[in-house]
């Protein structure tokens, strides 16, 4: 699990790279996140996505405890190397309050507009 | 051109949201940016995208000088509110480099490996 990370993978100050998920199948841009190294490493060996979680500071496993993993279809770079593209098979949603995607609003007239319905309940999913 | 942002938009420490540009038509994903405060104005007031430049550290409206600009059609934010997801009708192509979107090289046994055409000419756009 080492050496899959390519030369060109700029991670930033932080250690960090930032990742878009898309749904390999409808191309939905489901969430953005980031990876350190470690992470990256983990995702390339597959089969799925592994975070770096800012909060937790910690690798996170997408779907640990929800069980929506995202398998890996394809990992995209960006021209600068600097952005990750990720494109995954979701299980279920990517959002942790019950969307399919985290990007479930739409500013309209200076205001965020909830335009998707949900797919789960997350407080009968997330337990603790 | 004031108002337009509205509350829930997390800017960063450095001030600056990530955004990801993506095709309204194909839901090709274009390519990867930031914005201040006033880009996100500019943008939400149309037509164009409008980025905020780290390395020239301006304002920049996407096509100023390549006329690739990316005209707004949806401007979706995530649940965390600290990253934008936009969807736009892109003239000829996003990336610099000559190709439709910056995310033209995929990650594969370790190397990264360009998968597709290039649509403009670098060299006879960006004439400086």
């Amino acid at each position: 699990m080492s050496g899959l990370v390519p030369e060109g993978v700029e991670f930033g100050p932080d250690g960090l790279v930032p990742v878009i998920i898309q749904d390999h199948k409808t191309g939905e841009v489901l969430m953005f996140a980031a990876m350190n190294r470690e992470a990256l490493e983990k995702t390339l060996a597959g089969p799925h996505v592994t975070f770096w979680s800012r909060s937790r500071k910690k690798l996170w496993t997408k779907g640990e405890e929800s069980g929506h993993t995202q398998t890996v279809k394809e990992v995209r770079l960006d021209c600068d190397g600097d952005a990750l593209l990720i494109k995954v098979d979701q299980k279920v949603a990517a959002c942790h309050e019950g969307y399919r995607s985290c990007f479930y609003r739409k500013i309209e007239g200076g205001k965020p507009k909830v335009i998707a319905e949900k797919v789960f309940e997350p407080r009968e999913v997330y337990k603790k």
